[in-house]
């Protein structure tokens, strides 16, 4: 199966990528690229986006690699460090790639940079495959 | 300055708490309580919880201790472990309390449970306070 | 069988915690604790110990606590938080406690403190237990 | 002020370097090189690496690239993934780089290999300058 079918399919039911405008640009077992524009509502009380919403991307971007092989990952663990700040209107850009691990379990790295190639943060997650599939 | 004066004062200004209807039930220095219900638009494909969700409800409460002096502290880097799913309609209280540190540079453990008392995650996250008020 | 039998087993072929002169003064399935003094050849340049140093004795809290139950279990990830600097002489205690998680699964929290009870460092691992025993 | 100065001088002091045979191999403000063999001192009671041991040398190889612009630098917090085992003899390289950051706060990522160069374990470290001199 193609791992860009299994993650449109994954894409097209996740309800909070839509809700975020969350665009899916890549996916395969190496890696995937997600992208977000800044809303107003992402923002904390200090007008630049809450730290959780950077998480999120980048956590989604992990999870469209993660299960590309049409077999379910659960993430079990991340890490993030944030950087700067990003404001609305920023269009944030989030790549992951595999740091290490086996198959079935896999740790994963997560750039996240800005229209201007500012890195905004840095994310580190761990996913654990389970032996089902996706798409049946 | 009354702690929860300022932590009501930054979450009155907060757009995305308002976007996620999350309630804000204590703030003072050494920790804070926020509460919100998983709603469908903040699940992802599998229908439970996106994991950056979870993450945002517990840097949520982090924000509100961290801040409730009234200096202004940045979140620079936090992590994440994920117990246990969360679905639509469940309700998740984010409790946050000082894992360690001192006065500028401070560690943070946040709890996070549903309304069976369920483990669902737990946070750890630093904060570095800058010397700006935040109400002036 | 007697989960500080177990953890006695493990620590007398532990070559590592002979070498530190690490004592093991507890250990069961909720927790452990150790006790290691600071050496001169535990230190760095700045002459206090080496950060390293103060994982392992946390981390060694948390394989006598995981271990006890007689099935092997596996660390795969954890992080540290340094809070204050330790010296040749102090005696540093660390005690895990379960932070979250299942049977198979767990994530441990570690608090290290020196003799002053002086907060040293903050420790969270995850292991994993693969299902052998260790006393057969 | 050459940085590999810098970290020579950090290094003929450091004495837990010595004890545990740490070799410097390079340090600059961008990265650094330590290896190690793994003796059976190191080992824990699987008579493996004892995962702290990992930890002490990525740390390592952090602390002499953060602190070779002769500005110390203290790490702050860091984690570690433990990806395969290492047993005596094993010869491990830890190789620093820069994860993100800027001058004063910098985030480390640190990769280490055995003589086969198969990926043992990946730390992500933070470090902070306090502006004192190593050198003066």
């Amino acid at each position: 199966m193609d791992p860009m079918d299994v993650a449109r399919s994954l894409y097209a039911q996740d309800r909070s990528a839509d809700a975020f405008g969350i665009e899916l640009l890549d996916a395969g077992p190496d890696g995937a690229t997600v992208r977000m524009t800044v809303r107003p509502d992402m923002c904390n009380g200090f007008e630049i986006i809450h730290g959780g919403m950077t998480f999120l991307l980048a956590d989604s971007a992990m999870a469209f690699a993660s299960n590309s092989e049409n077999d379910m990952a659960l993430a079990t663990s991340a890490n993030l460090d944030w950087f700067a700040p990003a404001r609305p209107g920023d269009v944030l850009t989030a790549v992951a790639t595999r740091a290490g691990g086996g198959r079935k379990s896999v740790v994963w790295d997560v750039r996240v940079t800005n229209q201007d190639d500012e890195h905004i943060a840095q994310f580190r997650g761990r996913t654990r495959r389970i032996g089902q599939p996706i798409i049946t």
